[in-house]
This record gives structure tokens, sequence and C-alpha cells, in this order.
């Protein structure tokens, strides 16, 4: 694997030029970008305030949610600024179910349509299109995609090189099928992003913002680091987690910690 | 299907005598029963109560957690409570991991263990062991059983008329495999407790008090109910509901719209 990345969403109140700063420093080769952050800053402020630091950008999060009616020009959009930026990954989150609806094979359906339709959008603008399963607990609201299998499935009509998935261990950590999972998207060539976060409980009201930097859950990352790796993963390893906690800290500290976390589960 | 049957956490506060009156009037023909509340009325008070308002009592909730070094004694209890409530049926939730453990695989392998030693004195008693899968975000801290193929793997090795597994559709309602799992189980013969609940959001803190009554979340009860009669399965059916705004109404107003959510789901 080419090594560590920061994602920015750890370290979401730290301004980006401290961010990337930070990484030269600390000499972390890659960062994780979100739509949101950058378009703050600029789009193409961003991407030369990271290219001229030596950076690359292992994956842009994040687009998708295929059930709001602009689905289509929001995700051509997400397709540009990710290759504005220089990274060949964008994530995708599916979205949860259409609002009154129950119809959760209908909604996968409509995503699988939906990806089918960005494909040479995205193969044209080089970007890889990576699936995401959150975790069942987003099901409703977020992503109905809700394991590697479904991710996967979802994939599986489209070429490797332009549709794959996400490899997240706070979002599969529970499913006894991923180990088998993981092996088969290595063999067909789909793992285009691997980020570790750690379970950890009480959840937050909302759920959202209850991720652990890694080693400090349940969550085995030395298993999910080996199995990746040994599935032919060649790509960075991000740490990308969510918490309140985590936020108000100082970024640099944060770095610090997320770095040790990946080195404990991958070297 | 045998009908419908109020499961006494959803109407928690409601003291036993007047559930059981409650459910009487309103002509519910069983109910579910939680040791806690059971062991704070008195078991065999409890279990004269309800045999002599008429109600057949379709399960016991809850045993299991073999991670606390007293699941033997805890567990051999319970299977002598269900027989003492007249119950065939009594519900085992697995247990998360093991303080400080990453193993989910030795978890797991240690709870299939566990029933197996259980099953004699199960059997002797005329009481069968349900296996709850509960859902993935409860893993780690209370039941590593996170889907129905996993509950029915653990069954796998015992008999079908002393092991077999709950379909909770809360807990089920995201996974993709669940209509292939419920034909297998139906199969099999082991589908020995079926429970009703709706998935709501937002979660709350904890995540163990977000559940709503059938009908007003994201759910397809229908879809479930349908499933679980083709499938073979002949008892009651629950609803199981665990939500503080649901436990602060009027035990009859709740027992009232429980009752209409089975009805819209199986009528």
């Amino acid at each position: 694997m080419k090594g560590f990345s920061l994602n920015q969403a750890t370290t979401k109140r730290w301004p980006l030029e401290d961010l990337v700063a930070g990484c030269v420093k600390a000499g972390v080769p890659a960062v994780g970008l979100w739509r949101e952050e950058v378009a703050e800053y600029g789009l193409d402020k961003a991407a030369a305030l990271v290219r001229d630091a030596g950076l690359e950008v292992s994956s842009l999060c994040r687009s998708g949610f295929f059930q709001l009616p602009d689905w289509r020009d929001s995700n051509r959009q997400a397709i540009d600024e990710a290759h504005a930026l220089g990274t060949d990954t964008l994530v995708l989150v599916s979205g949860g179910l259409p609002e009154g609806s129950r119809d959760i094979d209908g909604a996968r359906r409509h995503i699988g349509d939906a990806i089918g339709e960005l494909v040479p959008y995205a193969k044209a603008a080089g970007v890889r299109l990576a699936i995401e399963a959150l975790h069942p607990m987003f099901c409703s609201d977020r992503c109905v995609v809700a394991t590697l299998g479904q991710a996967l499935q979802l994939a599986a009509p489209y070429p490797a090189d332009t549709v794959g998935v996400v490899i997240d261990t706070y979002h599969l950590w529970w499913d006894d099928q991923v180990w088998r999972l993981i092996e088969v998207a290595g063999r067909e060539g789909r793992i285009h992003s691997f980020q570790l976060a750690d379970w950890i409980t009480p959840l937050p009201e909302g759920v959202l913002l209850g991720r652990g930097l890694p080693g400090t859950g349940s969550v085995d990352m030395r298993r999910f680091a080996t199995a990746v790796r040994e599935a032919g993963y060649e790509g960075y390893v991000e740490v990308e987690v969510f918490h309140e906690d985590v936020w108000s800290r100082p970024g640099a500290e944060v770095l610090d910690e997320a770095y040790a976390g990946y080195r404990a589960a991958v070297e």
C-alpha cells in the first residue's frame, strides 16, 4: 500500500492551509478532501495549494445521493471537481430512501441505473467512482447500500477501472462476509479506497458523529489492513473519523494520533 | 399465523395487571413477557395472572449475554422461568464483545458452544431457544450476532425444535439477504418468533430506544409478514417497540396502535 492519507473530515475545523502545512511537516504524503470544504476555499486554489505542497489527493468525498432530483448535475460536477483536484477517486454515498418510501429494492435499482449513466462521463474524466457501503444504521436516511456485497453487486456491470468500492472499517467490521468479499473485490480490481475509523460506544444522537480514531474501539484494524493488502490494494490508507471530541482538538495533535493509528494497523 | 401478541416492552410502564386486563379487553390473545418485569411482579404470580386471564405467553425475553461469567446459571434460570410461564420460546440475545476484546469470530464461536451446552436443558424443559440477531449497530456492546444468516448458522448444529431464530423487522430490514434467509429458516422449521417494530430516525443517544410502532417508519411490514407466513410460520406476531415517547403514553392507547399496526401488516 502507498502510505497514510489524512482525510480532511478527521480534522474538520483545521483550515485547509494549516492542514496542508501540517501534513507536509509530519511527512504525510496524501490527503482525502471534501467537496464542501474545497468549495469554500476555492476549487482551483485548493488544487494548487495541495499540488504545490507535493501532496497527492487520495480521494474526494463525496457525491452520490441519488434520491435527490439534481443527482445528474451534482454528480457530474463532483466528477469535474475530482478531476480538477488531480484525484482519481470520487467516493459515492448512495443516499437513503426517497421521502415517504419503503421501497428499498427500488431505491437500490435506481442507484445502479444512475451509476451506469455516470460511467462514460467519469471515464472521460479519468475519475473512478468508488461506491461506499455505509453501516446499516444509515440505511433509511443516508445510504441504502448497507453491505460490501451490495456495493460489489452495484459495481459489477461496469468496468473495474471506472466503478469500484470503498473498504471502510467503521461501516463493515460487524459483517462476517467481509473477509470473503474483500478477496473478491481485490480479485476484481475494485478496491478503490481504504478508510480506517474505529467503532466506539455509546453512539451519539443521530449517530453520524460517533467514530473513534483507529485503535480506540472494537475494530481489528490490523486484520482489515492485512486483508486489504493481501487482496492486492496498492493505494493510500485514509483515516476518516467524525466525532465532536476529535474535531474540537488541535489539528496537528489529531493528525499525529491518526498517523499512529495507521502505523499500528499497517506496519 | 396465530394472531397478535403485545410484547410487554412496548408498554414498559404499564403495570402487569393493567396490561393483562387491557389485553383481555382489547381481545388480544397473547403477550410477550420480560424477565425483569416478571421477577418484579413474582414469577408464579405472573404465570397465574396470565393463565387465569386466558392469555398465552408467546415468548419470554430475554436471556443470552454469553460474554458474562454467569451465563450458564442465568440461562438455565431463564429456561426455568419460561417453563414456569408456560411459554415454549425463550429469546436469546448473544451479548457483545467481551470487555476490551476485538475478537468477533471468537465471541461468535463461544456463543455457538454455549448454546450447545444449553440444548439438553432447554429440551428437557420443553423450551425453544430463539436466537435473535440484533441490528449491527448493537454488535460491539449487545449482540455480536448481527444478521439472520449468522443466527441460522449458530442454530444449524442443533435440532430445529429446540434451537431457532427470531425474525425481528427492526433488526433485519436493511439486509438484502433477509428474504432468501426467511425462506431457509422456514424450510428448516426454525422461525420461533416474529416481532414487528419500525425504523425511525433520528436515532437517540445510545440508539436502544429508537424504535417506532409498526407503520410509522421505513420498514415494509407487509412484505415481512407475507414472507414469514409463506415460510410456514404459524406462531404469534409480537409488536415490540422501545421508545421513550411510546413508553410515556397510556398503555391502552399504545396497545390499540400496536394492534392496528399488526393488522395493517398482516391482514
